[in-house]
């Protein structure tokens, strides 16, 4: 079939879309007192955040503050922005817009918190914060030895109300991608929870355990003491998700229609999707995906999409591929290796249902922060 | 120096642009018989594209349809469309384009050149097209030895003028990438003067033998037949053509302005560009380039963006780096390895003329094909 649209474009299935959405809310909801607060990364669209809250989710998460201007300019009322704000304008536009939503954000060390601290003074606000926590990715968040004392430091600062921690790890063991991701959820879990009761102990009113990517979030939640987990990539699912087992091929949302421009030989095609289509920061080959190719072909499971140029995909075919006999003007079904960088990389999607297609503008992307 | 701009932004550097825009200019204008016709994929801004037309450019190259119609309706006045057209759809938006401004499409299939043939007819058009060539980078373009075939092929079609040849390689020799892109260039251009004699003989009229790229223009420009060059990337420039020896860092005329925003230990400084900030396209530690990291870093040469998350540059640093004792909330210039994906990634660039800063908005960005 034909599908009547220019290429390359993503579309996202309504249908298996809305499954996603409700399957996360039912397993996370199994969880009493763990709550749903999707990271919107992976669509940057209010209009599916609102479908996520209205499913159960207390509210979103997002990295930007910009995003969360988007996202609250489109009625979403409940945003964390879990990302370090360390320039007085981003935290001056963050406070602005606490007056207008339920808005936390995040700090990970005491430079970061005095000058929160100071901008909320100077604007007669109290800025609830989350402390970033370090369980070994290595990237932003205090390392975990530390937390206690920079927990206490902020605790005593008086326009910041200190009442939670949070964590990003993903699918990570011993400081290694791993396939594991159950046992890395629970670690997730176990060491924040864990820490949350020393601060506690402490005298530190932790009241929010946050923790938890689409492999681990489930993992995580079932862990006593966490209150809140924040997956962003089950929404659409993706290559990289199913290759961890979290979920089927069947139950990626999302995909990249593409058209074949040339057959230069019997085992090569060209796609007119590139780097600039595809992300290509979830690598073919990678421990511990070992994914072959930049994403999954529809229907063709000897077709490998091995390399890109910017415009172009090269998409190489094994027999039964070549047996397909693809013409120049085909059409291809692509699900992309990573999706939430994938769908950055394009101003729009285009929402399926069933045979109709909508066009919608990926409005909270390309934002400066 | 912090600049009062929101982080991660790309800033270009306009003297540097000028500079680089003369530069090549100047250089292809050495050979008298030979066009330059840059391609604007890496800029994407019809503001640049005419920089380039007021130095000597005869017109642009770009890679689609919507590219065109964007470059067209900001005045660009011709534009080759180096992209093999299948689909009826945008062969009649380049049609109606055409009836606007000088444009030549491509071709690299019979399939293709009967689709625009059709289409032509029943709108009563002749279109002016470039047969696409492989010349060893196997993605589009038709099979060196099959060329001469196809071309007589498309020559009979009354209602294409098949005016030119035409093919992309890169730094590549014998099939693989090289550093030696003198010989790359040598070779590339001569096997197109070579065809191009051939089809001559074999009575069609080629005029245009196009190729080239920024790493081997200047070579290809240099041998006998070759009558038009094609590079993209000279026009900013990245670390990627420095370490080709293409160019120094100091002719980078784009570099992302980022943000410290988490010094969890030593050796590491978190900034705010990850995946979604700077292309992954050029991976570090491949072959023949070695980059260390996916970009340069302003100032501090030993300091690498080893890793990327999505909002999360992780930047290792040497003993150097961390005797610079950066802070949170310092700002950090950074050369990406490929300018021209990681422009994509951005709605606007912030142009720099001393020490003001205008934002632009990356007009044909984002296009659907």
């Amino acid at each position: 079939m034909t599908i009547s649209l220019e290429t390359p474009c993503v579309i996202i299935d309504t249908d298996i879309l809305a499954r996603n959405i409700q399957t996360m809310a039912d397993r996370v909801g199994q969880h009493n007192t763990v709550k749903l607060r999707p990271h919107a990364k992976t669509h940057k669209l209010p209009s599916v955040a609102q479908l996520q809250i209205d499913a159960g989710a207390v509210g979103i998460t997002v990295a930007k503050v910009s995003e969360a201007e988007v996202m609250a300019a489109h009625g979403i009322g409940n945003i964390f922005i879990a990302y370090p704000l360390v320039t007085v304008s981003k935290i001056e536009r963050a406070i602005r817009l606490s007056e207008k939503i339920e808005l936390i954000v995040a700090v990970d060390s005491l430079a970061g918190a005095l000058l929160i601290e100071q901008t909320a003074a100077r604007l007669g606000h109290t800025v609830q914060v989350r402390l970033e926590i370090d369980t070994g990715l290595r990237r932003t968040g205090v390392l975990y030895e530390q937390a206690p004392a920079l927990a206490a430091e902020i605790a005593r600062l008086p326009h910041l109300r200190l009442t939670g921690i949070y964590t990003f790890r993903g699918a990570l063991l011993d400081g290694k991608p791993t396939l594991d991701v159950a046992a890395a959820g629970w670690e997730e879990g176990q060491l924040m929870a864990d820490l949350a009761d020393r601060l506690r102990t402490a005298g530190i009113a932790i009241e929010d355990v946050s923790v938890g990517s689409t492999p681990t979030a489930l993992y995580a939640a079932a862990v006593p003491g966490v209150t809140e987990v924040r997956p962003g990539t089950y929404v659409y699912q993706d290559r990289m998700q199913a290759q961890l087992g979290v979920c089927e091929l069947e139950d990626c949302a999302g995909s990249v229609l593409v058209t074949v421009v040339s057959r230069p030989s019997a085992d090569l095609a060209i796609v007119d999707g590139g780097s600039k289509t595809f992300a290509t920061d979830v690598q073919p080959g990678t421990n511990p995906l070992h994914l072959r190719g930049f994403g999954h072909i529809h229907g063709l499971d000897d077709a490998f999409l091995t390399r890109l140029s910017e415009e172009h995909g090269m998409l190489e075919l094994g027999p039964l591929a070549q047996a397909a006999n693809l013409q120049v003007g085909d059409q291809l079904r692509i699900i992309p290796n990573h999706i939430c960088s994938t769908v950055n990389l394009h101003n729009q999607v285009v929402m399926q249902r069933g045979d109709t297609f909508e066009r919608l503008p990926v409005l909270a992307r390309g934002m400066l922060e």
